[in-house]
């Protein structure tokens, strides 16, 4: 049966892009990966993709037993499969990289963007498996969302639904270098916003001492924020506090749009657990009207942040 | 055919409850209304609602000839039929109104809060009949919202989802009474707001003459400040512009939800036109991720506001 075979999962990121072969109960078989900027010509990307992974397919019993392709990208359109103009890839304008990809390697492929693909992972592997009705945060270097409504994924009339990462939140705010605009949640509740939140607070309380002053400003991360809050450290739980406060009053925004049963959270910020949790769920519930409070969930994702790129991506091929 | 079955649409608001009924083409053939505040009790009211309406269906053909009835009312929720603690009503509390309606006249009844209705009606019968994302807003007394994603109404995992009016767009900003929030686009973006603008901007430029200045500041409404804005009054303009560089801003935060093809804008704010559109025109584009820029519509709803409500609320029949 069709429904029986494997599927590729590929999750092209700025450095890497990673792929698996995985099963239909979301076991990875085979995987690996290619150094996406090792690759400034699309042409050779493709070529050094399918170089790696022909040796896989083979092992995996051959094209025949492969249903097709999926791919998560950045500002990838589901209904085109091009990569549209995303800032965090070398390859500039519109690529056509599922047409591509398919192409080289004579497999069905079918494309979407990084954040929509992890939350095809959550509702296939994850989190959301019994939900209709959720929205997935993508907490990293920037901030992705992809939202499910009705139980199906949501792509508005064009293919570039869910960019709750660009929703001004705080008008007039910080500046954003890759859009222009100001005070978009990116800017706050990302591991970059994290720093710039961090210096912030370094600045605005100059006499209080701090862990983080050890630190020269400009190699301050968002693990080293972390790592000086849970050692007690009152600036670095300050930064958490705010990042959370800003987080949770931009999701209970979003809550009232498509009152959804969950908010997944998922990447590198999520890693701070309470410390970004408690204070988000404190400023969620603070700014939902009084019907929507204290019934939406917000949880941290179940999936390996490794896998969950690859295994949402080969989701798309499951559909 | 039942298809060909006419519809009884009700539009409970807090002061009139309009009703009519309502053939497949959309054309209302029987019309009327009673005072919703006359009837303190819930029984009282549909006794009275179903007297008025029991001599329309006998004109129409009768029960047989009548396929269901749709309601739409504040706080609505389609999935139990209830209206819950609606604060513009007088009735506290949940009130099974679905339930009661269907008992009272013996007809199949579908319940859904009115902005939805108001959204129904756009997609069976006004700008958005060829849509399947788009997202209605009605700005008058308040603002309320009904979307359409993927050709379906949004309700949620609860029945509550499209509450973009209660969304909090300027952190810290105006108190709302009702909810106890600060900042929400109704508190801006509503007849109300427009009053509240006119209040600040007159205390701003308190040297700078106007034609408001004529009018004691309680008596001041939101049509007054447009016949003074079309008279050229400059302070009655800029309340136009600030207004309408709010809402614009918000909808551009709607759009990188779900990316709709359209806003439609419906309710006595609209009537403003050009006053309210430009502003509103203008800052929805500069707050967009350049991938939406100049290709969603923002359009005024070609339905007469007065039978707007009803026809939608009979699209739940029909639906």
């Amino acid at each position: 049966m069709d429904s029986d075979k494997l599927a590729i999962g590929i999750d092209i990121g700025g450095t890497n892009t990673k792929y698996g072969i995985i099963d239909i109960e979301g076991n990875i078989l085979h995987r690996g990966s290619i150094k996406t900027k090792d690759y400034p010509g699309i042409n050779d990307f493709a070529d050094a993709l399918a170089s790696s992974l022909k040796p896989l397919i083979s092992e995996a019993g051959g094209l025949q037993s492969i249903k097709g392709i999926g791919i998560g990208a950045p500002n990838g359109n589901f209904y085109t499969g091009n990569i549209e103009y995303a800032p965090n890839l070398h390859w500039k304008g519109i690529i056509p990289m599922a047409e591509l990809i398919s192409e080289t390697l004579g497999l069905p492929t079918t494309l979407t963007n990084d954040a929509n693909a992890a939350a095809m992972g959550e509702k296939k592997y994850g989190a959301a498996k019994n939900m209709r009705d959720f929205i997935v945060l993508t907490l990293g270097t920037g901030v992705g969302s992809g939202i499910f409504i009705n139980g199906q994924l949501v792509y508005g009339h064009d293919g570039f639904a869910g960019e709750l990462g660009h929703n001004i939140i705080i008008p007039g705010g910080r500046y954003h270098p890759g859009t222009g605009s100001h005070g978009c949640l990116e800017m706050y509740a990302s591991a970059t916003g994290v720093v710039y939140t961090a210096h912030e607070i370094l600045k605005e309380r100059i006499d209080e001492p701090s862990l983080l002053r050890k630190y020269p400003e400009e190699s301050i991360t968002s693990r080293i924020v972390y790592e000086c809050a849970i050692q007690g450290d009152a600036l670095a739980h300050e930064v958490f506090l705010r990042t959370g406060t800003i987080l949770g009053h931009a999701m209970a925004n979003f809550a009232m749009f498509s009152s959804p049963e969950a908010f997944i959270l998922f990447g590198g910020l999520v890693r701070a657990g309470e410390l970004l949790f408690h204070p988000v769920k404190v400023a969620f519930e603070e700014n939902l009207l009084p019907i929507f409070k204290n019934k939406i969930k917000i949880i941290a994702s179940q999936l390996f942040e490794s896998d969950a790129a690859i295994l949402g991506a080969s989701a798309l091929v499951r559909d």
